[in-house]
């Protein structure tokens, strides 16, 4: 036995509970070690009375490690616990607080989860799991209301610099909601409409205005009740990290230097402040226009919280996409979770993180992330054949292995966004390595995402290039591409286990990946072959299947061909 | 190379703040398998520049595994980092989000560290790390008012039951400050003496008012003031997870029923209130006179918050000592800390919790805890001798990874306390024992901590009877444990080493145990010979060095002898 690959923790992810009365364990050892895990638990405060077992089933394998995993449940919610874990040849180790150990430990020293505190507890954001996102740069997207129009816009389809603006605006959402929902779309969100100079509006000018090149505060107020009458949830982007140079309280500072009353708001080097030298924090490297936001000040806490709150009480909108989450506190991000569920208790918080984000993710703070290290595996995957299926299996195990699973069912699935080149550029246009990243995208765990014109082929490199205008002429839209978004978007949602499945590796052959999720009873097989060769997969089964995409009955005598570049999601049981 | 064994997460203890700038990186691998670990790190924006390189130390060791440790520094605040990891034969491995990796990674996938949080950061409180601990149990320490005496309390020393009183009170305290300074006291902490109906005073009526069985809050003022006058800091213990059962909340409760407006204060499975059949949540096992609070509830958090700020802004008093702190949620201790530190910005915070408590002590919630899982240790090895010093050892290495450094040196290292039987007692009332014992406890990473009488030689088994009264004829006193006690106080206080320095395991060979303290220059060997025979040490010096228990100096050309069951604190450097 590999005993310092044994771990367990008493905290999220292996051990958080999943219910009033209810504790998920996990347990990781080293890949193909043990023969069997065993839980002993009881109430904290009974002393005499035996302990309870329950063995813990393998839910995850990575290159390195197993992953184990029970639910068990004490009336009383206090939990005392040990494990009892066996290898290959039989051999019997015990782990408790103190570690590994030979022989079985008694009351003292068991591993402690003291209460189940349902403050606590983390509640999932069903309709979120559920959903398929939309990302809009609404500057970018549809230009509804020519009144509104900023002076100086470009044609719709110019050239994209890094100023340049088009004319898009919530109008032009409106107007195309009808589009999103034949899309399958149910979660809408835009980059930000507060007002600000910028036409990617990360520098906020007005935290209570809608931009008027977009509309007012009455227009999206319309566009959230539109959506909402058409099943799809509304998030915003909250731009906390820093404001815009031209932001209240940073021109007042700007004006009475060191004799401002927000001269706490900020970090400024020295004085008089100089947008020139930039001699005060700001976002990245030297951005003048996006001074950071000192979010330890009470104030400014304040300030940012009433924002959040302002346009989930006032105008309806479901969740907000935290910019630039990473870098501000985590005390400020607890202190948002409060007041946003507080005006909304299944409103959805997203943060901006690029990177592993467990301590972020624990329930505290945010529900999701904008799931790039998903990105950067399809990326590998499938735009830049760089690694193996069985690769792309292990990377994506560990990281569901970061999350507890109620996350991992949330987290925004991206291939690309308004910081990335669009997926199909990074594919050199091979459409059929873009589509089997969809597809894997549809029917992995977490939820989908499309960013704006992905669906009809778009592409661009890095910003300001992926952030061309939507294509509208229905002669330049790619039909199959769009069709492909909507079969899958339709075989999801009419698949609970293709969102609440567990999900379980069945092939990994050069770059053949195949999966099931099963779900009260529901089990779906896909099949993915990224090769340029056929791949025959074994299901081990006779009989006519659900091909979930096509619709089409299939008759399969344990063989399942799968063509090149081509994938299969059926329906098993 | 074990690669299972490597481990590294990006928070504490693995990841944290010990700086504006500075953060601490640690990494985990199996024991004596590594011939070098360093860190590339650079600031995260920093897109082109090379990555600087910090070499880790190995400062930990324990039966399985060896803890490295640097501490790098990023102007921006910002860090991207990964490490390179070499085994004993040479052979290289990389470490990045993704995992173990055998060839060199680019800037994708690193570790990030994206902001060091000003507001994130942890304060250590010095004052607590230089400190030793008294606990007083107030009806058992010294009656200084015969006038407060409530009715039928029993002569001091009678027989101890779970019902009795004997008249201690916050006058008997004040008159023994002196009593405390002398045996080197800086911290002085009380179990409950707000208004209750029992003796411990666990059941709060009142959480306002003293208890005047105790005095009055003008009394305590006193107290405070005659501590702080002697450089004695003062910590009350709040009774936060449940109140008494006549507490004015659970009285409307009783009273009222379902139409109390205190409905939510408690858990209530069905009305009206039965305090005979207990029908709601309790501490413990139905204890009826302590109903469970609602701590996820904003009017009771809001008047216990009140609670602990009253008592530090209006009588001055230095910390908290939270019992049955674990049972409470953690977003209450995350809004209690927030509160307390508003008061007092070094205010010391220790948890009651008996075990392994990584997820109260990442900075967020507690400074401190009841250290039992030393305690554990003590009896394993010094009363029991059921294990031995390499165990020691190991147990206590493991212990240390657990949590950031800052807040080891914070942990109140208890040997006993009212809820367990004393020390001495566990000892079967061996003297030397507990001598040892108690080297251990002045010379380790950690406060030490004294429950009153123990340094008079009380002995006493569990709850009620570890709570006998005082012994304070001096004839009845061991003087000997008495000095004991002082001449460490004394070592303690004479070395920076023995409190701030690093543990480095130097000896472990069946029941005799060596290390060294080592802090600016300054360098302490410890050795305990907790055996029945001699044991010799190998110093690998020559010359004269100062013990600094007895204050003699030493003239020792290598060997040490030690003589069975003592020990020796040498002052090398």
């Amino acid at each position: 036995m590999n005993k310092q690959a044994i771990h367990h923790i008493t905290e999220a992810p292996y051990a958080y509970g999943v219910g009033e009365k209810s504790l998920c364990l996990k347990l990781r050892s080293a890949k193909d070690d043990l023969s069997s895990v065993v839980v002993y638990y009881k109430d904290r405060y009974n002393w005499e009375g035996e302990f309870q077992t329950s063995s813990l089933n393998k839910v995850n394998t990575s290159d390195l490690f197993d992953y184990y995993e029970t639910i068990v449940e004490v009336d009383e919610k206090r939990f005392r616990y040990f494990f009892e874990i066996t290898d290959l040849e039989g051999n019997i180790s015990y782990m408790n607080e103190r570690g590994i150990l030979n022989k079985k430990p008694d009351i003292a020293n068991t591993f402690q989860f003291p209460f189940l505190c349902k403050a606590d507890l983390y509640n999932e954001v069903k309709w979120a799991q559920e959903g398929v996102v939309y990302q809009i740069f609404p500057d970018r997207f549809n230009n509804g209301d020519k009144n509104n129009d900023p002076k100086g816009i470009k044609p719709w389809g110019d050239k994209v610099t890094t100023e340049t603006m088009f004319g898009g605006d919530l109008q032009g959402i409106i107007d195309k909601v009808d589009y999103l929902s034949k899309l399958g779309v149910s979660i809408l969100y835009m980059t930000p409409i507060f007002m600000s100079r910028s036409n990617h509006k990360y520098d906020t000018t007005n935290y209570y205005e809608v931009d008027p090149q977009f509309g007012d505060n009455e227009k999206l107020r319309e566009l959230v009740k539109k959506c909402h009458d058409n099943d799809i949830k509304v998030v915003l982007d909250a731009v906390f990290n820093h404001s815009g140079s031209d932001f209240f309280a940073f021109e007042d500072l700007i004006e009475k230097g060191e004799k401002s009353r927000y001269k706490d708001w900020y970090f400024v080097d020295s004085y008089p402040v100089d947008t020139k030298e930039v001699n005060y924090v700001t976002f990245a490297n030297k951005v003048s226009r996006m001074p950071k936001l000192n979010t330890g000040n009470h104030e400014v806490k304040n300030y940012l919280l009433k924002v959040s709150k302002y346009w989930i009480e006032e105008i309806g909108i479901d969740g907000w996409r935290l910019d630039v989450c990473d870098e501000v506190d985590h005390a400020f991000w607890r202190d948002f979770k409060k007041a946003v569920k507080e005006s909304k208790d299944d409103a959805f918080i997203i943060g901006e993180i690029m990177h592993e984000s467990n301590s972020f993710l624990k329930g505290d703070q945010l529900d999701s992330i904008m799931n790039y290290p998903f990105r950067e595996c399809c990326l590998d995957f499938f735009a830049r054949k760089a690694i193996d299926a069985d690769e792309l299996d292990h990377i994506l195990a560990e990281s569901r292995a970061l999350y507890m699973n109620s996350v991992n069912r949330q987290l925004l699935n991206l291939i690309d966004s308004h910081d990335t080149a669009r997926f199909l550029t990074e594919c050199d246009g091979d459409k059929d390595k873009m589509k089997l990243a969809i597809a894997l995208q549809y029917t992995y765990v977490g939820i989908p995402y499309i960013y704006y014109g992905d669906e009809v082929g778009m592409e661009g490199k890095t910003d300001p290039d992926c952030r061309r205008c939507m294509i509208w002429d229905e002669k330049e839209q790619d039909f199959d591409m769009l069709n492909h978004y909507k079969n899958l978007a339709e075989v999801r949602s009419q698949s609970k286990a293709l969102v609440y499945g567990d999900y379980t590796n069945v092939c990994k052959d050069g770059m053949a990946l195949g999966f099931t999720r099963k779900y009260e009873g529901e089990e779906v097989l896909v099949l993915i072959n990224n090769g340029t060769e056929a791949y025959e997969y074994s299901l081990g089964l006779q009989g006519s299947f659900s091909n979930l995409y096509d619709g089409r009955e299939e008759a399969i005598d344990n063989k399942i061909v799968l063509e090149p570049m081509s994938f299969k999601i059926l329906k098993i049981k």
